[in-house]
Parts: structure tokens; C-alpha cells; sequence
């Protein structure tokens, strides 16, 4: 990169109208040439989904001239946002990629729910260093401005530092609120879980439906080392995260079933 | 359980009529109780994605009289089917949740793509020992009969012995070939990505689109722990799969970029 301004890839799952992206546009812009390349409607919850049997729009945005950014909105999910970016629309691989600012947490386990997150891991899976930003803040209107100077130097450090083949960064940023952010612990991912509910109705036609309500558990509320707690204490809570998902402290008790041959 | 039949949750990504399910549900019935909670219509691809801002409907499927197994087809994707099941159809939890028989690999890095794989994780995360299973055919007529005699033995291996909390298990049988299957082999998920090519077409109205097309690159053909690996010489692998993706050994390099405060 040197002298030149690294090539910055930003998309999001609450679609290319969301505020959480146009904020982290503007940040990213402070840093590096960026091309947006983003859902054309809302795909929260989407997790590593793609599109298989189906055909993908991903059509230019027009932006006013002065506008120095490039912008795609695609018919996919997040994954094939950032799969169509790097094969088709940008020239190169870009330097980073950065998916957010979600509108909503993806702490603990919910990071496998989380099409922001899938979005980065999808670019790192294809070697580039990665970033998942979310703010803890489900509202559309939602301030993103406490996050600003945190989203520029964490992007800055993986810039400068790159991360670790196989890992990229889940961050997740407190709501705004008068005690202010107190600042950035690493840490790992809460053990955790969603409990369900299915609230049942009836349609017109006299069908049973359900609509999904769910309940965040939270099954270790004393380990400090998780991203709940530094979250819970007012910090922003950086967890390296691996594709590799193998449970390799497993590999040696499935052996002593001896089920090999 | 002791004298009692294990109750089996059955699901799929591939959709209800799938053959796949089909002979799982057959083998399942000769171990215990089974009820099938499936998508009616194909998730392949769908990764971990739940669905959020829309309903669910989850019809109790006609079966013939003298059949002994209930089943329900569920507008969802693979993880809603395993919530809906846990939550609101079965009496109480199952004692294992199975997913497939897929048709097509689950394997290296196919793992955070795979409806089926995210249906065995979802289980696990409320707790439920979870098998994942997947040929190597994509076929809709692919032979599964040569799998019956492992996807019953891993089945009844996992009832017997439970699982580690925390942990799936992601197992792959090579297709049916005149060699036959070798055995059994513990491997760890192989190093893999998806390089796509986006092939362009134009729509009757003029508009582009684009057909994602994938080539799989495996990057340790020589890594004999692998799932690829034992795949190639005719095994079934068995990955136990984890859903904490924190980089642990990631943690301490992070530290020391003195971000936190």
C-alpha cells in the first residue's frame, strides 16, 4: 500500500439504505478509496446464507458527482455481496472489508446468526482482513457518532497489522449514553443461547402461523473475559473469530470410541 | 432413557420430499421415536440464517395410518425447523437431533454454508447432542443405501456416549462406488474456500443479472488429519464441530496492539 490509499470494501445486512452504513461510509472514507457494495433490502439474521438457485442483481447506485465513493446494491445476501464484490465489481481484492454498523449486537452466539458478521468471515475466508462492526442499538435512528473515532483506529490497526490467517474481528460498541464508551477489551465469545418462543396465530384463511419470539440467554454471566461482560461494563468488545470450526480438544474423545478403522 | 426409546428429531436442508430424509427417517425409526420437523421447500445454502421478520407456518404432514413417525413441513429454514420443533411441537426436548442425509458434501469449509450442518449446531447450542450427515452425491436419485450401517452405528455411538457440550458433529460419507467405503476416520475440517464466478446474462427488460458459479479450492491437499483427505481415500469423516469461533490463540497477538484501555 505505501503511498497509495488502501482499497476499503464496506457492506452491511440491514441493506444499503441503513444509517449504520452510511456512517461507517463516511469513516471509511477518512481512510481509503471505498466501493459499497450492499444488500438491496434488510437480511438481518441471515448468517452465512447464499444465493444457489437463484440469479443475483448487483446494480450501480447513483450518487451525486461530487461523491468520491463507488455504490452497488445486490439483490443477495451478505455473503454474496462480498462474493460479487471481489470477483466482479472490484478490479482487485480489496485491503479490508468492513460489514456494518449493524443496527443491533452480534455478541455471543450471535455471531452465527449474523449476516454481518458471515460477510466478514466470507472475506476472510478469502484472505482478506476483515471487520464486523455492531452497535448495541436495534433503532433505525439509532446514533452512530460515539462509534466514530473507535471504527477509524481499529480499522487503521488492521490495516497496519493485518490480522492472522483464519481470524477476523467481531466489534460490537455500546449505545450511546451519558457515560460515554470507556474503552476496548479483547475478548472471546460469551457461551450463550436463544431461547424461543412461537406466539401462534390464525390467518384469514383459517391457517395456524407462528411468529418467532426470541430470548437471549446468557449462560455465564461472571466470566470476565467475554464480550458480554466488557459490553455490560460500558467497554466495545473485540473477539478475533476463526472459520475453522473444528472442536479440536473433541478430536481425541471421538477417537477413543473407537468407531475408526 | 434406559428402557424408553430415544426421541429423534429429523431435519434437512434439502426439504421435506428429499429422499435424503427420507432414508434417514427409515434408519432413525429402527433406533427410536422419530418426528420430522423439515423445510417444505430447498435451503441448501442457507447457512445459519433464521427467519426474523416473517411468520412461520408448520403443517403436520398427512402420513399413511400405520405409519409410526409424525412430521411437520415448515416454511422456515433448517434452524427455525429446529427451534419451532424444540419450542412448540415436541413434548420435550429430543435426545438427539439429526440432520440430512444431505445430498451433496458438508465438508472443510461447506460447514458455514450448510443448512444441514446449522440445524446440528442450532440443536447444540440449546443443548441437544446433533449429527450433521452428508453424501457426496448432489443427485435428487443418489444411492443411500450403502450409508445405513455407519448413519446407524455414529447414531447410537452418540446416544451412548453423548457429546462434549459445546460440539456437533459434521460427518460426510464418500458416494456409492464399487470400492465401497473403507471405514470411519476423526478428522478435523480441511482448509478450503469458495472461488466464485459470476457468469452475466441480460434480462428480457435489458436489466443484468449475474448466476453465481462456484469452484471449491481445497489449500492442504496434503493435510492427512483432514476431512478432505480421508474423503479422498474412500472414508467417512467425522469433524466434531464447535460454534464458540473465537480465535483463542489470537487473543494474546491482539493485546499487544495496546488498543485496549
Amino acid at each position: 500500500m505505501s503511498q497509495e490509499k488502501p482499497l476499503i470494501l464496506v457492506t452491511n445486512d440491514d441493506g444499503i439504505t441503513a444509517p449504520g452504513i452510511r456512517h461507517l461510509v463516511k469513516l471509511m472514507k477518512e481512510i481509503g478509496d471505498v466501493v459499497v457494495v450492499a444488500p438491496d433490502s434488510p437480511q438481518s439474521g441471515m448468517g452465512h446464507a447464499i444465493t444457489v438457485e437463484n440469479l443475483l442483481y448487483c446494480d450501480p447506485v447513483d450518487l451525486p458527482k461530487n461523491v468520491k465513493h463507488k455504490a452497488y446494491s445486490c439483490s443477495g445476501t451478505p455473503v454474496d455481496c462480498v462474493k460479487i464484490a471481489c470477483r466482479k465489481i472490484l478490479d482487485r481484492m480489496p485491503d479490508i472489508c468492513v460489514s456494518g454498523i449493524n443496527h443491533g449486537s452480534n455478541s455471543a452466539i450471535n455471531v452465527i446468526y449474523s449476516g454481518t458478521m458471515s460477510a466478514a468471515v466470507e472475506a476472510g475466508t478469502n484472505g482478506i482482513p476483515a471487520i464486523g462492526f455492531s452497535l448495541l442499538d436495534y433503532s433505525w435512528d439509532a446514533d452512530f457518532e460515539h462509534t466514530s473515532e473507535y471504527v477509524k483506529s481499529i480499522t487503521r490497526s488492521v490495516l497496519k497489522n493485518g490480522l492472522p490467517k483464519g481470524v477476523v474481528l467481531n466489534v460490537n460498541i455500546p449505545k450511546k449514553s451519558e457515560e460515554g464508551i470507556r474503552g476496548m477489551k479483547v475478548c472471546r465469545q460469551a457461551k450463550a443461547h436463544w431461547k424461543e418462543d412461537f406466539i401462534n396465530r390464525t390467518n384469514p384463511r383459517g391457517r395456524d402461523y407462528f411468529w418467532p419470539v426470541g430470548e437471549f440467554v446468557n449462560e455465564e454471566k461472571n466470566g470476565k473475559d467475554t464480550d458480554e461482560y466488557a459490553l455490560s461494563q460500558g467497554y466495545i468488545s473485540i473477539v478475533p473469530v476463526q472459520f475453522d470450526m473444528t472442536a479440536h480438544n473433541a478430536i481425541e474423545g471421538l477417537k477413543a470410541w473407537n468407531i475408526e478403522s
